[in-house]
């Protein structure tokens, strides 16, 4: 390897790979948008590159991904907590919403683009309305995204009747196919919300297009227990019924399954986006990760939209989810550091389709990496490097983060951004909500 | 007022005082160690101050106090997690506890309380060895802090016999006796390592100095059955019965309690020390806190030893604290944000019998002040200025600490400790324990 644009060397490398390889002292080098070369420090002293990034000691590893949020909720962060879930919607949360359109919905989620850089997240998914401000946000900010209109059975504030919402959904698709960073999802919104017919058609489109198909399933006991009503049966066997069920499927939150449910995600190979602390703050319950993973369903982390969190650190979701199920189970050997970690880097990019490019740091894949400056109190000593990761990390010690070959931050300086003028638009947006 | 040494002006004033007052422009100013003023902004615009701090819009508060850790265990964080409980301690805590002396002692709790001032905590409460130690590290870092040796029925790395162990905590008490930061405990380490001889003369003992008597109680389910298999009672009942529950006991963990305990535990007007993410992480349980609180008990939170948590950064456990509670109860309403902040300040000072001088913003009180950024993409917007201390901020929020009148940190960087040196001192333990 004579020459590549970047070498990040110098550093404790967490690959994330299969045999979940550290390399002590070792550096990774990157050329365009891919990695090309990752090993021992020493192995690279001959290489050239156009930028060198010492990691003073740090650990390089593939960027956080997260699997469900809803970015543009940063406009709401904070205006409404510790109230019942349909207090929280009817009387905060809808009427907020209905004064969105799509210039605002782009600035909450360029204030969530800077949020998840610099707390060392390179890859989100996002479920929400006016969904191309989001993708054009992601590009703008240089985030890897997954992209999909919220699809229901009542008029939209952004595309009107469901109809339409399809149209939306398929122009989308054909607006950012090939984009290296934007994938497009179809999403509706979860089981109780969505007539059969909407859901079989969104699996349809999913399936023609071969992309992700993104939705709510069994948050709470109170949706199961409405879902049982209307159709006499569970979220999941409902959504089996009606041949939605697909290895295509992320079913976020997963809090209230049965035995039965879990053997149906597993023998479907539907993936989970797990969300802890938004259950936990919603009050929702724990999901059964534990339960899921040994059944073999591969669950990705996610922050959730950060109303309901309230923020989208993916480092915190690591420490509680890495406890919560712990305490739930009464058995500390559960949801290990090592465990955690792989939902927020490679099982996450199982989740969203995206780990031949993401999740890990291996040649050939694209360049989502960040360096964690370990040379701090709080991370002093370090004897375990997993669990430095998940239990005493946080997202502001992600000192540089690089995105499909691109530099976004560089010793905590967003590169991309305006960081006080995208503060300022939301802290706009806000006045008005308050008024 | 003319001239004071220190005036804190133009932020969110959150005092904490019993009306739980917020001024929104306001100022804090600091004569000595006391605070001599709180007001709006301009009341306090003719006010000559040797030092003048702007707080840039920020929040100005009660620094926040740690109920409960075992500061020194910085030197093995990370050294063993995921582990059942007795693994955990006899095969990796005792055995690194057993190379322990006064220097190293000292060198962990140095690195503890910087980590401590760098993420908001201005006063601890720690039980551990060589605790005459940790007592002149606090000097050193300028942190206000109650310790006490850990007291049990076998002989100590530190002190030998038990009669020992009371001789060097009458000696430290005598020693640290009017300070202005250190104040020392009686602290046996719990029912199930103490006789019933221990805990009654450590009792007599607290009462003899009026000083706090601090203890561990009903952490798990196995230290209960282990209690009722030798005294036929429950932990609670069990020191009821021997004369120990007093208003000036504290009692840590408290996860395992029956309705009579918390009975029990408010009639006596004990404390309660919470730590909800070591509770967690060693699966020990979720302690019955909205009970504890509604029959009148005081809780303060705390963090535990930083190798069950793994930080010791109270913003992160206020998080944990409020979000904990809420699944456990499906009740998205209790522990709200503003009685979680009262839990690590106010009630934190009560717990630890320092409210007279500490734990809120008063004229009067101690100048223990610190002061938060908000300018920053995680706390953007703010509607709330509760919700978003509780569930958006973390320790690196915090700009300024200053106790006691101290200045400690300015801007990020410590005053009173070479970090680079604290933290070169325990990787230098680190290596030894490692061996």
């Amino acid at each position: 390897m004579n020459k590549v644009d970047i070498l990040i060397t110098n550093g404790v490398v967490v690959t994330m790979d299969s045999k979940e390889t550290v390399i002590a002292n070792g550096a990774v080098a990157i050329s365009g948008d891919r990695i090309v070369g990752i090993g021992s420090a020493e192995k690279f002293s001959g290489c050239r590159a156009a930028k060198v990034i010492d990691a003073n000691n740090g650990i390089i590893m593939p960027g956080l991904i997260n699997t469900h949020t809803h970015a543009s909720m940063t406009c709401f962060r904070g205006l409404a907590d510790d109230l019942h879930l349909m207090t929280w919607l009817n009387d905060y949360i809808f009427p907020a919403e209905a004064k969105l359109n799509y210039e605002k919905v782009k600035a909450g989620a360029l204030l969530a683009c800077a949020e998840m850089i610099l707390s060392g997240t390179t890859c989100f998914a996002d479920m929400y309305l006016f969904e191309d401000a989001v993708a054009e946000a992601a590009r703008q900010s240089g985030m890897r995204a997954v992209v999909g209109e919220v699809l229901y059975d009542f008029p939209s504030p952004c595309y009107g009747p469901i109809e339409q919402g399809f149209e939306y959904t398929e122009n989308l698709i054909k607006k950012w196919k090939g984009d290296p960073l934007v994938t497009v999802a179809v999403e509706p919104h979860s089981p109780y919300l969505c007539a059969p017919e909407l859901l079989v058609k969104a699996g349809e489109l999913s399936k023609k297009y071969e992309v992700p198909l993104i939705i709510h399933v069994a948050e709470t006991q109170t949706e199961v227990n409405t879902i049982r009503q209307s159709y006499g049966k569970t979220p999941v066997a409902h959504l089996a019924d009606i041949g939605v069920l697909s290895p295509l499927l992320l079913a976020c939150h997963c809090v209230a399954l049965t035995d039965k449910e879990i053997e149906q995600l597993a023998s479907f190979d539907v993936k989970v986006s797990h969300n802890p602390e938004s259950n936990m703050k919603l009050a929702s319950g724990i999901a059964p990760v534990p339960q899921l993973m040994d059944a073999g369903v591969c669950v990705g982390l996610g922050t959730d939209g950060c109303t309901s969190n309230n923020n989208i650190d993916m480092f915190l979701e690591m420490d509680s989810a890495a406890k919560i199920h712990k305490v739930n189970t009464l058995d500390p050997t559960v949801m290990d550091a090592q465990t955690v970690l792989k939902m927020a880097t490679i099982d996450a990019a199982k989740a969203l389709g995206l780990d031949k490019e993401a999740g890990s740091l291996e040649p050939g894949k694209k360049a989502d990496v960040i360096i964690i400056d370990t040379n701090k109190p709080h991370l002093t000593p370090m004897y375990n490097i997993h669990s430095h990761l998940v239990y005493a990390a946080g997202g502001n010690d992600v000192e540089t983060s690089i995105i499909n070959g691109q530099v976004v931050m560089e010793n905590r300086q967003l590169k991309t951004l305006e960081i006080q003028k995208v503060m300022a638009d939301v802290n706009q947006i806000a006045k008005e909500i308050r008024t």
